[in-house]
């Protein structure tokens, strides 16, 4: 893990950092010392580790509850080199939308691809993390991301015991039900009741599928790119109430 | 309306009334003068004005945000007399309750019957609190009522635009669906995801069935009484969003 750079701005600090040939960024309480709770915030599709939902959120988390946040470039997004297969996803897309054909059905597929090579890189990303004195290997693990960043999230709480609490969502069942059911830490999903990209058949079938015995749906009116400001401050309560310890 | 007496706790003041047959409460921020905005709940099946679940819902209100919140006794329950009919379906609800047989079908149809009083009761108690120099007749007004409080909720919200936004939930379509097609106000929704006494299609369609464009939905998993305690506060932030004004 190299770090490359510090800014602090409003009383957060904000590291750059490769591990690998992986892009990432730790942002966490300006001048504090000692470990700090953790979350993992994965980016949806065609965004990148400081998208402006990323840094928002990351944002709230860290200044309004004290954690230590972590994102990194997905596979193909950011600063990383598309694949090939990336490429020809994203051409295929713009020719669906171009001809008016619906483009939810291809999302599935092409986030289990992304997954596959994405879960085990948070996985190196959270051993390195928890090398580092900010946050420490004994700290608990939340982790924060809808559409592709969901489907990442889903199949990641699924494989690392380490992460304790989780927000997800926009995402439909295709490929992830049979993960979600090997999921038991408390949830909090996200679904648009109009979303144009997962069927809303499919997406509370997926809320149905964690085998979590805490589990909370919030379904807003809306399409995909919809999700209201408000639920950035209910994920960081969520994470309050299942990181912090306490109430 | 007649005043029957004043208590005053932890800032809190509460002021027993009747308007006509009817008894009800206003609690206050205790020594507030001039008008507050209000909160009118209703209470489920089998409670009363001044269940638990009530006056621990009025005391977040009006302590975290300085609101004003009434409620009164749905016909039938608390102080007031029991009406044949409700005596009838208690005796059958007892009935099937031993037999094992399930009791949910019942509840729609109960649940309209006090409705169909309880509606113009809850008009005529909203007349009498916006006459009080602590309400006013130009405040927003919010109702919140789950189960048979929902049930009343969804019909006293589509018949009186004075409410302007509603926390609701726990009920089936059946016989809610017009009424809730009626309502355009911003809504928040809770279902239980296991509720023995609502299907959850049918809890699922009565909140696409709201014509609001504002709607969340919150269902989380557990049975009919395991609504988390954490919703009580996202009613309260949400009733701070839509009747504070600002953010």
């Amino acid at each position: 893990m190299h770090f490359i750079s510090e800014t602090v701005s409003d009383g957060v600090s904000e590291q750059l950092f490769t591990i690998g040939d992986i892009p990432g960024v730790l942002w966490t309480p300006a001048g504090a010392t000692g470990p700090h709770p953790l979350v993992l915030v994965g980016h949806g599709g065609g965004q990148h580790k400081k998208a402006p939902g990323v840094v928002g959120r990351a944002n709230r988390y860290v200044t309004q509850r004290g954690f230590a946040v972590a994102a990194i470039d997905a596979p193909s997004h950011g600063d990383r080199p598309q694949s090939e297969e990336h490429q020809r996803f994203s051409a295929t897309i713009r020719e669906r939308a171009a001809a008016g054909e619906p483009v939810g059905p291809l999302i599935p597929g092409y986030n289990a691809t992304i997954a596959a090579q994405a879960v085990p890189e948070w996985r190196e990303t959270l051993d390195a993390l928890q090398r580092l004195d900010q946050i420490g290997a004994a700290g608990p693990v939340g982790y924060a991301g809808l559409s592709m960043g969901g489907a990442v999230g889903v199949r990641l709480a699924a494989a690392d015991s380490r992460i304790t609490a989780a927000v997800l969502g926009l995402v439909a069942s295709d490929g992830l039900a049979e993960a979600a059911a090997l999921i038991t830490i408390p949830v909090e999903f996200l679904l648009q009741w109009h979303d144009e990209a997962v069927p809303l058949e499919s997406g509370l079938a997926l809320f149905d599928a964690f085998a979590s015995t805490e589990k909370t749906l919030h379904a807003n009116a809306g399409q995909h790119r919809d999700v209201p400001l408000f639920e950035r401050d209910s994920s960081a309560r969520f994470f309050a109430r299942h990181l912090l310890g306490g109430s």
